[in-house]
């Protein structure tokens, strides 16, 4: 690509490189959490909320556990006035939720956001202003010095409005654009709106350091967020929070790292949504901590119902892709993938593994309601014995012989290419019915009797070419004498007869179901089934079934 | 979540923090890419390639600029076989690029990947098995050394085959589920196989640490990579890979600080497809490095086109806020990121940049070929005057004075307020169509003419409830003299004229529009535009536009 010249870091490392956060291994224990979608998410969608969707929204979140929620910029809109008077005069924020506000750095906005909190039982009024070289520049044309000037004339107005107005106010300030900042002058304008506050151990203040846009790799923010962090005013009163955006993909890793170096909360959205590529995503963030066996301090146990909601309000859809949300993530086309995951979740009811460890699942699907059928194993062309055998097991109770396995897998793996389609679960079990099943052209097996003395003398009863025939012959077990009628008295020549039956169902109305496969002189292995609610008959309408695959294939 | 003690961390650190890596600020040169959509990608789709597909898009990555290309696992289908023996038959691979094939390491599977491989150029042969303990214990039910023993075999058999195959052959082992794998075990396992093949200066392997599922915070990968790095033998012959997936949200940071710690070569995909959460996206890596001014050795400078070929063939949809390739990543909604996005531009138009730094705008997004226009700036409730105005600039060559972009942007705000609907750039000028140009009701304009002396005269024709009026007035300028006849003959009451113009359109069919504003007795401002050929006239009948506005607001 021929213009990379034109691009430099603009990113501003720390005086010196932080990186005690390097030496921790993960996230002990959540953060506070914060959710913007009423606000930054709400701003970035195509058509921005309604009240009604606003209200909605807002009893989600309360409902999986946020505790704070940014509401949005009332004085910058009427509906987001309205939003915050109705939730404030309709009693809708429960005790333990703060709400928060967000607004610039103007006396007559300021003004207006402490009218729309009048009454409020406790909110978070997060006061910013943008800092970076970039917007100092080009949008405000102004200096350092005035820059400071305008976030500590905000927060001393924060502070007057505050004790005038009903309520329990926290304070917040952001650098906006704290990535193309400069770190020390971000440093400075923060300490010098501290002091304005001046934290204590009744009155924390948030400081909130936005990846407005992601600007450098991860570990550079997070010894950005270190140095920021080690360098506070009052920091034992200051609670740290991040704001991650996604603009490099790397949002997650921005607040994780975060974290780790420093960060006491953080700021982002269900399934990532805001301005651009998006804030990070907490869902990802809450359950990255979940599948360490840290407590995520919310609920994402019912993600299919999140994402319903979700999806109607915003009018986004959740990609396919998208970690824990997206339709696809649990899914395994692969045949060894499919393999080796139902031999894991085998394993897994067979020994007491006390920790979480089938292969290719990250956690267990059904923790956060997701199924194991239609989420797990999908069966196309790349797909192999294992996961459609795992189907037929799950979904239709049918325990094929290993063999079997492979002989049909191959069968549905080529028909998926050939249709070029997806298979359903319906549509798998119909093959194989078709294929195997209770198979009776040419030959129609109608009956039988055994009398047993030393061996199994049987009378059996057949149809072919519309023809009744009675044969009889003798064996050393029940279905060995039909195979001696068989091959004897049909003239039909196999060897080496395999043989599997078990219960289909349970209870009063289960059947059996018997799996036979024989070998034909080249050493091709026919198989056949047969389901009946008597076992002996199952044996031999199996028995059949594949003698008949047999016929038909010479 | 009631379940999280059901897990625990179940990757592995080296035996000491390996954290060279986090004292590179940035990745300083672009890796070996391998492109793995046509094999990992492809096996995730609901519905897999044709072989016409696949064709069309290994000319697509090979127009993209990608020298190594892995096509599949030609031993486990026979449309991957097919594909193969294609792309050799037909002399579909150039020259400077070299394909890549998937083999487990069995014997059958991995004669008959040689069979595909007769007469390719050169290729590299990608052996691969799973060593994490949750597959050796669960799926292969095999010790440590017999699963060390199953990659040597696989290796030894490797050299013997490509002894026997026409063609230049490349191997690579990969350590499959490596990040589940004891990191010494991986060593080791890696190590044998080196042995087996001796890597030199004329014969270099590659070896290929995936993180088949993300088990860990990207710093714990990048340190395992960087321990890996550090102990592999013959590392001056090895190019060490990485192939790493998203299921934590951080496939990019993953690749990015393996990166740092030591890779030489990274395995994705476009857009991140693949299994479950996907690969890691080539697209977001190479535009990173394209964004921190390094050549990503890869083209992506019509994104737009790279989007329409993927999306048809994978049936996938690039996500609305997918970095570099989504809809709406370029897109600012927010009236204040608008007014700093459109100050940053006309910044850069105005001053002689060296880099790129337009607020809110990672990379300029015509150069990877999206446009400002449509993809920038879009308006909805949320937006600004800014935006607003921008869009009128760009698209109609409207140039607003200041005042009338703060008061047609609330005006065109509240609408899209209240339809609950995006407004397009053709909207926003009907809107402004309807409100400011021409306007002639009540009072309609019809003609002028001057006499200039010491001051201006005027003779001007209205028509007013039906009756054509012609007045003479007397003022300082045109404008002025027109605007004295309507205070003191139309007895229109206001104050504070003010004026601007400017061409529209270039060439001899340009013509003049006019913006006026005007103040009455309690200070509101009502603003009329002309448009025509005349600039006289446009002028007047912007100021006509603008006490009609006044007069129907009385």
């Amino acid at each position: 690509m021929k213009n990379y010249n034109k691009y430099a870091r603009s990113y501003f490392m720390p005086p010196k490189t932080s990186m005690k956060w390097m030496e921790k291994e993960y996230v002990t224990k959540a953060p506070k959490w914060c959710s913007v979608d009423l606000r930054d998410g709400n701003q970035a969608l195509i058509v921005p909320m309604n009240l009604a969707e606003k209200l909605e929204y807002f009893q989600l979140l309360v409902d999986l556990g946020f505790k704070e929620i940014e509401v949005g910029f009332p004085a910058a809109s009427e509906t987001e006035f309205t939003f915050l008077r109705t939730l404030i005069e309709q009693d809708l924020i429960p005790a333990d939720v703060t709400v928060q506000v967000l607004t610039q750095s103007r006396e007559h906005i300021i003004r207006k956001t402490f009218d729309a909190l009048q009454g409020v039982r406790k909110a978070v009024v997060h006061l910013y202003n943008s800092t970076s070289v970039a917007q100092r520049e080009q949008v405000f044309k102004k200096s350092k010095e005035e820059i400071i000037q305008i976030a500590v004339s905000g927060a001393e107005l924060l502070t007057s409005c505050a004790a005038e107005t009903e309520g329990d106010f926290t304070f917040q300030y952001s650098p906006e654009s704290f990535t193309g900042t400069e770190i020390d002058f971000a440093l400075d304008i923060c300490n010098q709106v501290l002091d304005v506050w001046k934290p204590g151990v009744d009155n924390e203040v948030i400081i909130n350091l936005p990846a407005t846009v992601s600007l450098s790799m991860p570990h550079v923010y997070a010894s950005q967020i270190e140095y920021m962090s080690e360098h506070l005013k009052y920091r034992e009163h200051v609670i740290l929070s991040i704001h991650p955006h996604n603009d490099r993909g790397t949002g997650v890793a921005d607040a994780e790292l975060g974290m780790l170096a420093g960060a006491d909360r953080v700021e982002g959205t269900l399934f990532g949504n805001g301005e651009r590529t998006g804030n990070v995503d907490i869902v990802t963030l809450a359950l990255n901590l979940y599948s360490h066996g840290i407590d995520p301090e919310l609920n994402f146990e019912r993600i299919p119902d999140v994402l319903k909601v979700y999806e109607r309000i915003t009018k986004m859809k959740v990609p396919e892709r998208h970690p824990y949300g997206g339709e696809l993530v649990f899914t395994a086309f692969s045949g060894s993938h499919q393999d080796a995951i139902a031999k894991g979740i085998k394993w897994r009811e067979d020994n007491a593994e006390p920790y979480w460890n089938v292969p290719y699942l990250l956690i267990d699907p059904t923790d956060i309601g997701r199924e194991y059928e239609g989420d797990i194993i999908r069966i196309n062309s790349q797909s192999g014995k294992g996961g459609i055998a795992y189907i037929l097991e799950q979904t239709y109770g049918l325990d094929l012989p290993i063999q079997m396995r492979e002989s049909f897998g191959y069968r549905v793996k080529s028909i998926s290419d050939h249709l070029h389609k997806e298979l359903g679960s319906a549509e798998i079990y119909t093959i194989f019915e078709q294929e195997y099943i209770n198979l009776n052209k040419p030959i129609q097996f109608i009956d039988y009797s055994f009398k047993s003395g030393e061996q199994f003398e049987t009378m059996i009863e057949v149809k072919k070419d519309g023809v009744i025939h009675e044969f009889t012959g003798i064996g050393n077990g029940r279905l060995d004498a039909i195979s001696q009628v068989i091959q004897s008295q049909l003239n039909i020549s196999y060897s080496n007869l395999l043989y599997k039956e078990h219960a289909l169902g349970t209870g009063s109305d289960s059947k059996a179901v018997s799996y036979v496969g024989i070998t034909n002189e080249s050493g091709t292995i026919y198989w056949g089934c047969g389901i009946d609610v008597d076992i002996m008959t199952s044996s031999i309408k199996a028995l059949f079934s594949a003698v008949n695959k047999l016929i038909l294939d010479q």
